[in-house]
Order: structure tokens, then C-alpha cells, then sequence
């Protein structure tokens, strides 16, 4: 049986071919690919991004090695960044309501 | 609902916070909970490393500001390399399978 890391990262691997074997090199997106993944997979963050190129500069952003693919590494390094970033958001979340609890009255001053 | 990728995200901001948050500062692991984290989750990898300091030696690689704990940066660092390696193991394993398919008599001359 699988623990829940080895699940995630499981995950990961799984979503990453599911999109990527569509067309073209098998184990790359390409960038219909990659905006399919997107908009998949993370809708409610393209949705949070007003603006509308934000696929292509992913794209740029992650394409290190500018084949205009984006391979299983690269696309590694954007789950990483993310999910830094929404612990920071939760745990920035977690810290504000404890504040809250153990001073209740502090923000009403 | 969650995405799978969403899912995996959820999943290893969760698994680090229920170890990290056993002892001392609930958003880092000490030695002791990252020592647990390893054997609980990764036990296959702890495993196959026949290295009796692997802890020891994850523990100073990942520590990057030396203040003796892992931070969930830290943490991502490590899950992302083990997650490249496992797809390109898995990769790897595909590949050699097609070509046993495609050429089933090649490797017995």
C-alpha cells in the first residue's frame, strides 16, 4: 500500500502523462498540452490570474531549456513553486485565526 | 472538487504538517520528525539504501540554512528530486518494454 507521500508524488507522475501522451513527444507538453493541463488541473489558479496571456508565460517561465516543451522536470519545478506557495497561504491563514482566538478583541481597538 | 493535481498538492502540504507539527516549531521538522517522515512514507527508499547515516546525510543536503530543521521549502526540494527520479525510472521501464515488444527476438542474438 501506498503512503500518502508516495500517493502524491504518484500523482503527480500520473497527471503529468495523462496530458503529455496526447500528441508529439509522449513524455513532453507541448503547449496545447500544457494549456490543457492548466486549465484542467489548476482552473481556480488561471482563473485567479486576470491576465490572459498567463499560459504562454508559463510556458516562458518553465521551457528552461527553450524546445518549447515542457518536460516532466520543468513542470515539477511549477507543482513545487505552487504548492510553497499555497502552504505559505495556509499557514499565513492558520497563524491570523490563532491571533485571532488568543486576542479576540485586539483588532477592534 | 479537487484535481488530481490539486489532490497531490493538498496531499504533501498535508503529510509534512502532520509530522512537523509533533514537536518545537510545528511548521519545520526536526531530525526526529523528519526521521519519522522518512521511515513512515518513504520506507522503500530508506530501504533500498543499504547507508545506515541516509537520514543524517537527507537531513544536512536539505537543511540549506543550517539551522538544524526543514522547512517545507526544503521538504518540496526533496520530493520533487525523489518524484524526477521515479519518472525516470518509470520512463525508462516503458521504454525498454516497447522495444522488447517491437523487437521481441533483439536481445537474444
Amino acid at each position: 500500500m501506498s503512503s500518502q507521500l508516495q500517493s502524491a508524488m504518484e500523482g503527480l507522475i500520473s497527471v503529468f502523462h495523462s496530458y503529455s501522451g496526447k500528441e508529439g513527444d509522449k513524455y513532453k507538453l507541448s503547449k496545447a498540452e500544457l494549456k490543457n493541463l492548466l486549465n484542467g488541473e489548476l482552473a481556480d489558479f488561471i482563473a485567479a490570474s486576470k491576465d490572459p496571456g498567463v499560459v504562454d508565460a508559463i510556458m516562458a517561465d518553465l521551457d528552461e531549456n527553450k524546445d518549447g516543451q515542457v518536460d516532466f522536470q520543468e513542470f515539477v519545478v511549477l507543482v513545487a513553486a505552487l504548492t510553497v506557495a499555497c502552504n505559505e497561504f495556509f499557514v499565513g491563514c492558520h497563524e491570523s485565526n490563532v491571533q485571532k482566538k488568543e486576542n479576540p478583541g485586539s483588532k477592534k481597538v
